[in-house]
């Protein structure tokens, strides 16, 4: 775009220290970089689209966080080290002050600001990472932006989605559900005035991926994925890659206190987190003989709230079906086809 | 988006061979990749979007080719061979048969027909250069193709913007203007009479880049990037970061029979040639002692029609200025600032 040196002078370059392993970033035709020996590359892309994923009135920081961080989580779902990032945006010219304060167009709302604030969150965020910006395309557009991200793990043991086995136990990295409070907060003003309401929004924008924590995981979990979509739509993408189903205690599933006071009872609050989304914490499975050693992770883990719940197993696929299955436990008992239904399509004070 | 997954299936997965190197593609949160032992890894993105690099009525298959191998030139500049590619892509929902004939939406343009004709076009163009596709993202949104490619050089034998230095030859690796020349058959209807139109339009739609043709220069040139905002632009980016000027001989320039024969001159093609974009086409450097080298690479390049053109040499900066420069010369003599200003803002048949 035109002035397009400019813009990446003023807000993409000189933000970083420069990573041993970067040998060139931004400002030639491509980045070089070197992969250490015995690692593989991990490489991750996401895309965020005013209108479909934020709306112009969103705060640009938040904005930033959430799509660096669910391109962060991929890294975390396969075990890897964040190392390189490329960006590419495409967005309005910025809008002006008008001399004749004649009214501004329909993109009045972006500005050099807007765009500060957005740089100034994704650099805090790929800092906190060590993840340096190596390189990306800026572009007049619609405003979009796309993350590439690259990360590194030792050849060979990365965590896919492919490896879950029969008898594998079923487990999660944290609180589920609290992202999904704070959204319906954020959609429903009425519910501002709950227990917490401001905390539960907050984590929904602020959620934190596992990356420390899933490296803990390598060599133990024999699948992982991190839940942006919803624990029980990402653990469907492990029982089609590894073509088992899954028993899934609702009552074993790790809530907040303060999404248990949202909800007003504890079984309300697991069922929010059957579905809730963007909360980056990973769903994962663990062969028996590593059971002991990940239930440890619960101590020692070096990353704030991250432990290992078990919450199921993996299973043969239902006789009738021979399709893979997430068949929810209550009570240690089986919910009939109808309840489950209800459950996995969303919880009922979210319709109303 | 909805339907990401059926998408993803349909037209993006199964459609090419795995390369050794590629342990994981499509389907996972990441992909997983190595690098070869003693390669640097060359990576870049690039970003084209309806409206402002193409438009709604534009052959989808030319689109594809021309946003793919754009990006497929920023690896040959560098001296680096394709492995892999990301692609997101935003894109509106398709326009479907609507039962009672009602208006179709503005997008209407926009069907299956279209993502299968640019898709069959990436792959054949991918697929040429045994680059793999091996993730993304597919979102809902206004039409916008996000490529992040990436290939590998020999450690430490990439060519860079950065090393060109005083006595050095200035170089182009093929005919220069054929693209500009097609350009204004595009925008200019009257002009389709002229000779060779329809060729130069196709010239413009379907430039290739000089992936081959640049490893033969690793170790021999000493700066290198590629022509895709025009000559001068270029060249001055590697003016810049090597911080130093240089003379062009503008009768030097290459040019083709069928642009001399468009234009009426080959003086006039060449000087479309200075500014003409989106070519592909290389300008680099060589240091004395290998331009007899550089120059036999003229007969034995694998590459069609890719030979080492001299146009000119590194100098110092003016005295005056003291800044990056370029000093166009004519028969030998040196234009004065006036008409090289001609020369370099574009030329008078294209701005009449």
């Amino acid at each position: 775009m035109s002035g397009e040196f400019n813009l990446i002078d003023r807000y993409f370059s000189h933000r970083q220290e420069n990573r041993s392993d970067v040998q060139l970033a931004l400002g030639d035709d491509c980045a070089l970089l070197t992969v250490p020996t015995g690692y593989q590359l991990a490489v991750s892309t996401d895309t965020v689209v005013l209108g479909v994923h934020f709306l112009a009135d969103a705060n640009p920081a938040d904005i930033a966080y959430k799509a660096l961080m669910s391109n962060i989580s991929d890294l975390a779902a396969m075990g890897a080290t964040p190392a390189w990032l490329s960006m590419a945006i495409s967005m309005p010219k910025f809008a002006q002050e008008v001399e004749n304060n004649a009214t501004l167009g329909t993109d009045d709302w972006f500005t050099e600001n807007w765009l500060e604030a957005f740089c100034d969150s994704m650099f805090t965020l790929a800092n906190q990472h060590n993840l340096q910006l190596i390189g990306g395309d800026t572009t007049n557009g619609p405003l979009t932006i796309t993350f590439t991200i690259q990360g590194f793990v030792p050849s060979g043991q990365a965590m896919t989605r492919s490896g879950a086995k029969l008898g594998d136990w079923l487990y999660v990295s944290g609180n589920l559900g609290d992202s999904q409070a704070g959204l319906e907060v954020i959609l429903d003003p009425s519910k501002s005035n709950r227990p917490h309401a401001q905390y539960l929004v907050q984590q929904h924008f602020r959620a934190q991926s596992r990356i420390n924590f899933s490296q803990s995981l390598r060599g133990l979990a024999s699948s992982c994925i991190d839940i942006s979509d919803g624990l029980t739509s990402d653990l469907l993408h492990i029982l089609k890659r590894s073509n088992v189903s899954a028993r899934l205690n609702i009552d074993a599933l790790p809530v907040s206190i303060q999404s248990c006071d949202f909800y007003g009872s504890m079984a309300q609050a697991q069922q929010a987190a059957l579905t809730s989304g963007e909360e980056y914490e990973l769903c994962f499975t663990v062969p028996d003989q590593y059971k002991t050693e990940v239930d440890k992770l619960e101590a020692t883990s070096n990353e704030n709230f991250a432990k290992a719940y078990c919450i199921g197993r993996i299973i043969a696929h239902p006789e009738l079906t021979q399709q893979p299955e997430i068949q929810l436990y209550l009570d240690d008992k089986l919910l009939n086809s109808n309840n489950s239904s209800k459950l996995l399509t969303g919880f009922d004070h979210f319709k109303s």
